[in-house]
């Protein structure tokens, strides 16, 4: 009933993350509605391919320079740490990472997780740019950052195995009970790693 | 810490409604990742706001013709009943009704519902332009199907007074129970008026 070109559009939008077709059909129906949005929008996405990127060493968000390069800031900050590595899985938990300013060294992002349901495999992921990363800077520790998930997990192993032959130091963010969480909504997997990943309490003697 | 084009679009993407900053950042991450996406809703959105928009006639979606006229398909079936007017608030509204199969006659949507909480008065809504399309069409029957809200209902209030002017019936969609819905889960509110609503039961003899 929608005409053709409102079919396409929510197609399109459809492919957001999260969003269904219901969904997708509001958006499409304001932008109908709200010509300013749908021109302003139109504009932005025109442009955006070629001004804002994947970073060509860490895979963050990096905008075009005068050379045509996409390099983030991050990376070009010289007064990260070179040593140190943090790698996760998506740009998002990057951004999180960043805004918690508890990373003082530099990131690799992997864009997928070892999930053997859904076909994605070791090989799936870009193991030898990761390798050729690590020496490049001289890593000499690697902090993997993938979700405490089945996917997570299954990949934070693979990475501790591959990144541990080459004598660099791996290990994993700490997976526990959230800060300001209640103990009593914490499911019992959360819980079972809060009280293995117990640490001696600092009383100051 | 995005790149100013990049926060320009998460403003954008914020306009979507439902969308809050951080739905509309994963969103516009997903454009950035996913340029294909990107360019080819960047095209629809430019050909949108010239090809498709509101239909002059009754407020639905409709696509130009070559008069570069925007008339709706439902406007345009001459098969309509031209007596029979319903009164909706949104277009999804509309799309919900044409689906049910239940409505043979022409549509009018005002987009929106009279809202004291949010300044909407009476003089906000076209009544004007609703009054003038009853009289255009030679409408005797106005169904009103706005939302069963507090708002929904002062409208379909305002809307009998009005249109009952014009010497024109006026009726209102029933409000109850919804099909296979659970009593045991269906609101006070819900029960009240379902009960309210009854209707006798036509045994056949």
């Amino acid at each position: 009933m929608l005409p053709d070109r409102l079919r396409r559009l929510v197609q399109l939008l459809g492919r957001f993350p999260g969003v269904g077709e219901k969904t997708a059909r509001r958006f499409a129906l304001q932008l109908v509605q709200d010509t300013d949005l749908a021109r302003d929008l139109a504009q932005e996405l025109a442009a955006l391919p070629g001004s804002v990127g994947s970073c060509q060493r860490c895979h963050g968000i990096a905008e075009i320079d005068d050379q045509g390069q996409f390099i983030c800031d991050i990376c070009r900050d010289s007064r990260r740490d070179d040593q140190l590595l943090c790698i996760v899985g998506r740009v998002q938990d990057q951004l999180s990472i960043e805004r918690s300013g508890a990373m003082r060294g530099r990131y690799f992002i992997l864009g997928r997780l070892l999930s053997p349901l859904d076909g994605i495999g070791p090989d799936d992921l870009p193991m030898a740019e990761l390798t050729r990363r690590c020496s490049e800077l001289g890593v000499k520790e690697v902090i993997v950052a993938t979700p405490s998930s089945v996917d997570g997990e299954a990949t934070a192993f693979l990475l501790a195995q591959e990144i541990g032959k080459l004598g660099i130091a791996v290990s994993r963010i700490a997976s526990g009970v959230p800060h300001g969480g209640d103990l009593e909504y914490a499911d019992q997997v959360t819980l079972g790693r809060a009280i293995a990943g117990r640490r001696g309490i600092d009383v100051g003697h």
